[in-house]
């Protein structure tokens, strides 16, 4: 099952990578620019993670396939130019993907240095959604997962779910398929739906 | 004291979770917008303190009151939305009470790593002030902090304040309280007399 | 050599301090704000590359000549105000110096870590261009670097030619000269001839 989930790891990755390539061509970035919020898309959530969990050098520097995931991706992105958003659907549904593995990829870490599962779900969450926000942070963007989509809600169901199956006693081998599902599943009916999480009124 | 020190530490990050969750409010940002500027706003300044010493897991992962704390102020600044505002000289006071507290934990944390003086004072203005910095960032604000208020010189006096007195042999039971309250009465009157920073004219 | 280096690296650092603290003064910010800046643009990029790399606490804070570096800059920039980019040319010669000079220095690091020449490419741009980037996000503004100027590109020039020199077999004493002239006179000729990298037309 791990082999899998890291293939999925590697697409998901590809996709944020695309996601964050998209936003720099819109913004007239140029090459360096483009590769730069790519970068931070794509690998900027499990960073944040492994830094604070003080797991350093940081994961994707002892596995270079990582690197080359996402210059690929922006090559890819480079050629097709915004055709690729012809493959929107696609598109979507691997970003779901992608979500849902970096939820269970960032609690699995957690877990094993020991730490409590209120910050496993957290560090689930900041490694699936921190990319995305850091992406519109530097695109001087105000940050759309904070105030728009059902992104970080979905990746908490997920993280929640996978936490109370451990505690039950679940084999992984079922609790993860399932999160991982649940978050993609949440994430296609908010937007298909226009779940939109409430805002307060001052 | 340290007791003492701990449950001002802790009312602290309850403030300065309610200040992000109140500019989350204003910016219209939904319920997990809210939350992370709660978050990034108690925690931001401790646990960039913490990756820049290398203290990981940062700190708070190895005493979760401090979620439950910053989730309560969330909870809380919701029920009474922006009514609490009407407590507006409670929370500065709170407020100041917490630049003052992170100040003097920052300076101790890094003494303790056998780093200098100058470092130390660093620490201590960080840990106090770039949780209100990041929440501007990620709110897409210009930083009120580096443009507004006296908040980092109430800092900066406080910290200078207790190095000077460990020089001197003055003992922590008589410096640390002396420098909390310097930062907090700093703060307190240049709110009051409109004390600004001069800024450099072009 | 690496004493010269050193010299320059400090140069580099007072420069860069120099660019944080004018663009604080464009922006009005206070005395505070100026620091924050200038500490951020000279240090920014390094101290992201320490954090990624593990390397904690982060360098310049075992070595405070970093710190007085930068605040001397402040000073000066002060008091000379803005009529010190009279001294525009000579500033921009030392502030391509530094790029080149930063860009050896977190390539040599990463290096002598075992992390592979990809990543040792990646960490000499970002200790050289991270900072930049850093002071643009925390004045709220799109950063140049990522959409105008050729200058990671011209760092990315001399970390590939300094990788490539070492699996040729030639001596760092000449690769590392050879490698920061080459950024500087990319850099200098980039600004001259007004070179800038495509931009995608979407």
């Amino acid at each position: 099952m791990w082999n899998l989930i890291y293939i999925l790891d590697l697409t998901g990755t590809f996709v944020f990578a695309i996601s964050g390539a998209l936003s720099g061509i819109e913004k007239k970035y140029d090459i360096f620019g483009i590769l730069f919020l790519a970068f931070i898309t794509a690998i900027g959530g499990g960073t944040t993670r492994d830094i604070l969990l003080g797991i350093t050098p940081v994961s994707w520097m002892n596995n270079i396939i990582y690197l080359y995931v996402i210059i690929a991706a922006v090559v890819v992105t480079f050629f097709t130019k915004t055709k690729i958003m012809k493959w929107r659907k696609t598109l979507f549904l691997f970003d779901s993907i992608g979500l849902g593995v970096f939820t269970v990829a960032g609690i699995k870490k957690t877990l094993e240095l020991g730490l409590s599962w209120e910050v496993a779900i957290m560090m689930g969450v900041i490694s699936a959604t921190l990319g995305g926000v850091l992406r519109d942070v530097f695109n001087n963007d105000k940050p759309l997962i904070l105030h728009k989509e059902i992104y970080a809600t979905a990746c908490f169901a997920g993280a929640l779910l996978i936490m109370i199956a451990s505690y039950l006693g679940i084999p992984v081998v079922i609790s993860v398929p399932v999160s991982i599902i649940t978050v993609i599943l949440i994430r296609i009916f908010a937007v298909k739906y226009e779940w939109t999480l409430p805002v307060i009124k001052e």
